[in-house]
């Protein structure tokens, strides 16, 4: 088979668009207002489990990269999430929306609210990243091409529905929606560079794909622990 | 059995240094201004796999580490090598090394010069960071607190030993001499902080051995692709 034309390969990505988890229906109801403030706790509790991922599945890209530019180019990211310095970075901001649904930092950090089906999909996004082709695992971050268009309808929504949440409480959501518009490209244009064969194409679909999968099952989680409350 | 105290856990690691590569037969003819240009050729080319490596390896160690702060620590290491920009950082440096032999950029980064040994040790190195506790990974690195000792030596040797090798030359060596100076307190007192238990600074104790042997065992490869010339 023919390699795919950069065009072609680019809507093949897109495509997947719809099974990005902006239409799960657990996301429905956070944008509609119907989420209580305990199911609100089970979904920051959770979620955090994956943004503290983020930073280690990043860093396996790194670890499994051979080209020093690619690596370069990867590495802020690592410093995006961490911060800099203590107190700053993508994980503290979702600590303190963490904090603005009404859980401790410590109930949050020991990982006691995190349900056994998300923490099987978050590592398996990390393992998928330690252990399959550093451009694959670049390809699987590619839900970023759909989620600024999420992230900015959940200020709006959140801001909208649940009037004890501030605009500083959503500051991760305010903050990457910025960083998203600017990597978007970047990555999708590192990934269009180095999947140059139709398998190669065809694994960084496959990729994306596995990510759309392990987002869904995350929420997926999240909603079977959160109809518990 | 009791953990260890602080100063005889430091005592053990520090008493593996009459095991790193500083006394290997290789090196004392390096030294001695015994080795011919080819030599040092084959010398260059096959450490050039190794310096390659290191970023991947930090990264590996920040992959497996689930302490931001330790990560925020850590990470300079990679941009310390692959440079903050093209053209910069440690790599660069050890391929102006290997220029000054007489060796061509292409022949060093198509790796046709490196010998099976030295791949085998470094990937050896690598798959140590991938898989052990990342505390294990870091240990290992503490032939840092070995390194400034050789690596002054080197400078002063090299320059009396072989008058075609000039101080810039050698400047992957004199800017690794200060990193080390401030890295390897660092490092002793992070793997002394996380190593608790006896079966852990044991642990610590064997992933120094280890490194101690995958620069012998490089060094060993190169001794035998040197031989050749």
């Amino acid at each position: 088979m023919r390699p795919m034309s950069a065009d072609e390969f680019t809507d093949a990505l897109r495509g997947l668009s719809h099974r990005y988890w902006g239409t799960h229906p657990f996301h429905h109801r956070m944008h509609a207002g119907e989420l209580s403030q305990p199911e609100l706790q089970v979904w920051a509790a959770n979620r955090w489990y994956y943004q503290s991922a983020i930073p280690r599945k990043d860093a396996a890209i790194i670890s499994n990269c051979p080209l020093p530019e690619v690596r370069r180019q990867w590495l802020p990211r690592i410093v995006y999430h961490d911060g800099a310095t203590p107190g700053e970075g993508g994980m503290e901001r979702w600590l303190r929306l963490c904090e603005a649904v009404g859980l401790s930092r410590e109930e949050v950090l020991d990982e006691r609210h995190v349900a056994p089906g998300a923490r099987f999909a978050v590592d398996a996004y990390v393992g998928f990243a330690r252990t399959k082709p550093w451009v694959e695992a670049v390809a699987s971050g590619l839900t970023e091409m759909f989620s600024g268009h999420l992230m900015k309808a959940r200020v709006a929504d959140m801001l909208a529905q649940y009037e004890w949440i501030s605009p500083d409480d959503l500051a991760y959501f305010t903050n990457r929606i910025d960083a998203v518009a600017g990597e978007g490209q970047a990555t999708l244009d590192l990934v269009i560079e180095h999947s140059r064969t139709r398998a190669e194409q065809d694994a960084a679909i496959a990729a994306l794909s596995f990510k759309c999968d392990v987002l869904w099952s995350l929420l997926d989680a999240i909603e079977r622990a959160a109809s518990k409350k």
